[in-house]
């Protein structure tokens, strides 16, 4: 069964937070107080751990180390796909970092860019290449997931290059809009408008 | 009369799309070109227009340098509200990249950050402070508006200051949930959630 995509960012969550509860060396946790730290309804948290499988018992709550690898599994956390970034600005470094940090189900195996100062050199360990090789280094390493960081006048062209090379899904971090076929999974988040909009709506 | 959140977002992009088209040396462009180039239907692209206070002729379409100002005076572009970004890594980077550029209605005045190579130096003009200078500074320069992008221990004690100083509104980059009082706006996007949605929701 897929989850729903609120579930699934809720996990998402609850993971990230229980990490840090961690290391307040408390093994269990109420799903109240998870409700609670994160400011939504504890009937949500129930039915989203209903949802994963996992129950906890009514005198001491849910175990916090068991919950957080429950999640993972279900989320993937630790198999990973292969991903890779495309354009290695300020976004793709941010990006980087967080697939450095252990915290997504994403493992990062290509950075693709046309810096010469970047192009050749490995970062965390991922080896950045230029914007030529994209097609060879997804087929060879089998990527499916790709993260488009920098718009770029051939956005489009490189769209249609990667998809037809196996990416199925797509976390478009530029301001460019992207028609993607059906199949093609977008996420999607544009900085630019973001601030526009915080201008606007911010009224005293 | 406050636009409608998708109308803002919609503008903002047409406002994008259309600072680029401008360099094609095209004067005029139709209602559906625009909504072909954006991959969104004619209609709502008719509307946000009407809503703007904006009309085109039937035979030239739209006067494209007159809609980018017309957008850009609703949206405020040109005026500025004074703003801050609160960490200054990759995602704090990025962002006033976008400011710099002269794409957003938000003038950054102050950036925060606890770097010893970033504080006391000036990026794009904008002068980077320690995080002690947080609740003088706002108050001094009047920063209503505030990018938080590193996620910090005291995140929650960082808000409550900030808000309590004048900031109205809120992006929060971080993955740290944040629980506001009523009257602040608040726009957020958690680039780790993000990554963990892509790869869960990508399936061949």
């Amino acid at each position: 069964m897929t989850l729903p995509e609120k579930t699934v960012e809720r996990l998402s969550q609850y993971r990230q937070l229980l990490m840090r509860y961690k290391y307040l060396d408390k093994p269990h946790i109420f799903s109240k107080d998870l409700a609670r730290m994160l400011r939504i309804n504890p009937v949500h948290v129930r039915r989203d751990l209903m949802l994963l499988g996992f129950s906890g018992s009514h005198s001491k709550g849910y175990d916090v180390q068991k919950l957080i690898d429950s999640i993972a599994i279900k989320l993937e956390c630790g198999a990973g796909k292969n991903g890779c970034i495309i354009g290695f600005g300020h976004t793709g470094r941010a990006a980087l970092e967080i697939f450095a940090e252990n915290f997504t189900p994403i493992k990062i195996v290509a950075i693709f860019d046309t810096s010469a100062k970047s192009v050749n050199n490995t970062f965390y360990g991922t080896p950045c290449y230029s914007m030529d090789k994209l097609a060879n280094v997804i087929e060879e390493k089998k990527i499916t997931l790709a993260l488009l960081t920098e718009a770029d006048e051939d956005l489009e062209t490189i769209k249609d290059l990667i998809i037809a090379c196996g990416i199925i899904g797509i976390l478009n971090l530029t301001h460019v809009k992207l028609d993607l076929p059906g199949g093609v999974y977008l996420e999607e988040f544009d900085l630019r408008t973001a601030m526009i909009k915080l201008a606007y709506f911010s009224t005293q």
